[in-house]
């Protein structure tokens, strides 16, 4: 044989090899399994350096355009990847990794995910699902009842049916805020006459037949920036997504809501939506979701609510009150992968009209033929995974009670992180949390009363101070690996509006113990002594 | 303890055993997992059940729209699982189950699958994904040159640059095909003088700005469903989407393009884009992409190639080459999980122009901030899963040249395949296979000969009764669950443009033999005879 027939020889008995035999329970990849198996927290903590590696040096590990002209051993390929790339990927389910909304995982995810891949349907048709589809409407009837709690007979008559949805299923919350302002814009500018509907004819013509000179969606300040890329996306183009106050309490100011909407309509602006958010990204708070559904009834307009982070509250009955007005919504964000400790990749929108979808319907030969049951034909993406069978059993699993309790857990955490804030000489709390979201920042002893007696520009300048050593111990903290808060700038109104660097926290892994949050505060002191000139700056104004 | 405290410290107990124990390996999760493990499809052989069930039975199962008000075990949610969902779930990955573009997958996928999950990064930025991004880019880096084969310093210089991207991965070839489109729009309708561009003023502005009356999308009559939703999606409208007839081979005809480009101009109406496809989802043909480019280059427009199933076939040195021309592109759309044996959910799209996606740059304070490198600002979704380790750790392990196999493979048995066809006498091939998809139909002896020589009224009616048989045939076979062709209706050009009922068969799965082709003809052939109203009503005719 020449050596090119042995190679393609080679090559050729690698690729049956991996096709047809399993990985051995001892090789490389079988043995990080069961590690994963049997520990995760463990392999995560063996396998992650804790000390960052600078991005620029992780870069030239992954620095090759060149796609491989010779196979790999899996257990090669599985030292690399240990190597390279899982010893410098984020501990995200490390309970003092507190800045992020990913959470840990209960375990029965892990092997239940190795079975979705494992049957690897695909949902956009039931000929490549079958019961996933079903099972899939099911999860959507379960999230719609969940929001809007209809009764018995509504689901019986709608969540099966062929050209209707509650819903669709997503990869996230972006994609299902997308979805909704779709079907909002949609019906707004439905057919009407010889005019056949945006969805055939365009924005350009659908405006001048409604003879508008624009759309308007209005929603807070702190509104996720999801809604400005898909105002982009629609063609509906960012400035048209207005940005109204917010209280000190980070909610719409409704005064300055309903005057916007009276000054657009007055303009010959349509307004396409109203957003509420049902905890905001950045500080948690939840607009007043029953005054905004009263504006939008006034205007005649949809009322779609970003719930993707805080909607999974509803599942407490302690708090669900919080999210009072969320049932007037024409649609609802929710991420299955934050608050419903489901992985990356489930997101949800749920309307309360089953016919809404009909506005974005389509169809093809090969699939979704209409009156097929097809999931296809009513959601923005095509192929997607069965994603939804983790969020069904874990609503099997773990239970509404048991959702109650992490949820409920997670807020009286938050509630008593504040708590040791306030109390704090060292620390000022940003915003109060109303979910498990909270914002603090550092802010050394003295300097407070300094800075409740200053003028404006002395504010500012100490401000300017803190920020930098915010982020300066932000970023030392997570670079030295042992815990992780995020950092975000947002406006306060006690420094009159000005917008304040502040620590972001998240407290919904259920593993995060309170020793562990004054942990990290404590190490938050002891790092900003390392500041070698922020904070003698800022004790040098004392 | 009264009942209800009793239920919440029970509960209490199964959240924390959820979060903090594993699955014992003598579990029914446990088991399965070794199952699956050991022998997926044994598992899949044993557990999905032949004969299919009605859809409207199966919905019977999932007919409940409460969220269970108590937690159930792992096991108990595992054996529902079972016997309602898996055993009526589809076997994708089954050797006879050749009607979709879901394939067998590689063993080592599975256990890597778990890994991903189980460290549940975000990509949408490097606080939650840290090495995973630049191995993200590093896989669009490595996709990039598969399609544009520039140099090394091309790559060192632009695929880890913070302002830059050489594309985007998302969760399928729908999201990458409106990502291309929507960055071909706003690049065309971009900031001019007092125009701030569409990104920001939106499509109507944009429209009177530019003084134009329309955009449009011109691609072949074969072009994939997910442009006209990508067209309504962004604002443009379905009607912008123009099908250009095809030549008898499925490919766009390049005289009727340009003749339309002329049209258009004319008429005030700016080309968006020019789609090439490159293995049509209906016939698997590839559009004549350099005269497509050339027409793209005199018009000025952005030219698209879809290659979300047939841009594999770019692995392969032996057939590269049908692509010709796919260098060209500004945009090109190709899917990890069809011929890239990745599960579902792995989409990408690259760029020629490392610039293009600034038109659809998007910051936040809290992520994406101007200068980071987070991935998140140039996707069209938010927060997504580390996918790209699977499509990196294939690419990898299998190499170029093995893929180039498997492509390889595909292609020769799809020609293998019509050949039997055409010498089978109860067969029509319907469109010749240029990579390994083809259609083809049942037409009993002496129906042939008979349509031939036919008049067009005649033609029509032999046509009619003989799409009944087909999807009389191709639903009998879905249902009896040893094998699994799909149907479409595409029109032949030898029946005067008619469209046509049709098998469609791809034959990517690396495992379907030559004797399981024979076997899913013969077994058509018996199916035919059961129809108890088309055949006799044919062999009347003769």
């Amino acid at each position: 044989m020449t050596t090119g027939k042995r190679k393609a020889k080679a090559t050729q008995e690698a690729l049956h090899r991996i096709f047809t035999i399993p990985e051995a329970p001892e090789s490389t990849l079988g043995l990080i399994e069961k590690e994963i198996s049997e520990n995760l927290a463990g392999f995560l903590g063996n396998h992650i350096v804790a000390t960052e590696k600078p991005l620029t040096e992780i870069e030239q590990d992954f620095a090759s355009s060149q796609i491989p002209e010779e196979p790999e051993f899996v257990s090669d390929h599985m030292h690399h990847l240990l190597d390279k790339l899982i010893s410098q990927s984020v501990h995200t389910s490390s309970p003092s990794f507190i800045g992020h909304m990913t959470s840990a995982l209960p375990y029965f995810i892990l092997p239940l995910s190795k079975l979705m891949v494992g049957l690897n349907q695909n949902l956009v048709k039931i000929e490549t699902s079958k019961a996933f589809t079903p099972l899939e409407r099911q999860v959507l009837g379960m999230i719609h009842r969940l929001v809007y709690r209809d009764d018995e007979d509504f689901y019986q008559r709608w969540m099966h049916s062929a050209n209707h949805s509650l819903g669709a299923f997503c990869s996230g919350g972006t994609v299902a805020n997308l979805t909704a302002l779709w079907v909002a814009r949609n019906n707004l500018l439905r057919p009407d006459g010889e005019f056949k509907g945006i969805a055939r004819e365009g924005l350009f013509k659908a405006l001048k037949h409604y003879d508008c000179d624009g759309l308007a969606i209005l929603v807070s300040e702190r509104g996720h920036y999801s809604l400005k890329k898909s105002a982009d996306v629609l063609g509906i183009g960012q400035e048209s997504v207005i940005a109204i106050p917010t209280d000190e309490n980070n909610r719409i100011d409704c005064q300055l809501l309903r005057e916007k909407c009276r000054e657009l309509t007055a303009n010959r602006i349509k307004i396409l939506s109203i957003v509420g958010v049902a905890g905001t990204t950045e500080t948690g708070n939840i607009d007043p979701l029953n005054e905004m559904a009263d504006i939008a009834g006034e205007y005649g307009c949809h009322f779609h609510v970003d719930a993707a982070w805080g909607g999974a509250t509803l599942l407490s009955e302690k708090y669900r009150h919080l999210l009072d007005g969320i049932e007037r919504a024409d649609s609802v964000t929710i991420d299955a992968h934050k608050q419903m400790y489901v992985p990356m990749g489930a997101g949800l929108v749920v309307f309360k009209n089953p016919s809404s979808v009909t506005a974005i319907e389509h169809h093809a030969e090969y699939i979704l033929r209409k009156g097929s049951k097809d999931l296809g034909s009513h959601t923005l993406e095509g192929s997607r995974p069965g994603m939804a069978m983790l969020v069904y059993a874990s609503l099997h699993i773990i239970s509404r009670p048991g959702y109650e309790m992490l949820i409920n857990q997670g807020i009286e955490k938050a509630a008593y992180f504040a708590g040791i804030i306030k109390q704090h000489p060292e620390f000022e709390l940003i915003s109060e949390p109303e979910l498990c979201l909270l914002t603090y920042r550092y802010v050394p002893k003295g300097i407070q009363e300094l800075l409740a007696n200053a003028s404006d520009e002395q504010q500012q300048e100490i401000n300017g101070l803190l920020a930098k050593l915010t982020k300066f111990i932000q970023k030392r903290q997570r670079e030295n690996g042992k815990s992780f808060v995020s950092r975000t700038r947002i406006e306060v109104s006690r420094y009159g509006g000005e917008k304040i660097l502040v620590f972001r926290v998240v407290l919904a892994n259920p593993l995060t113990s309170e020793a562990i949050l004054h942990d990290v505060l404590q190490e938050q002191i002891e790092l900003a002594q390392e500041s070698e000139n922020f904070l003698p700056q800022l004790q040098a104004m004392l």
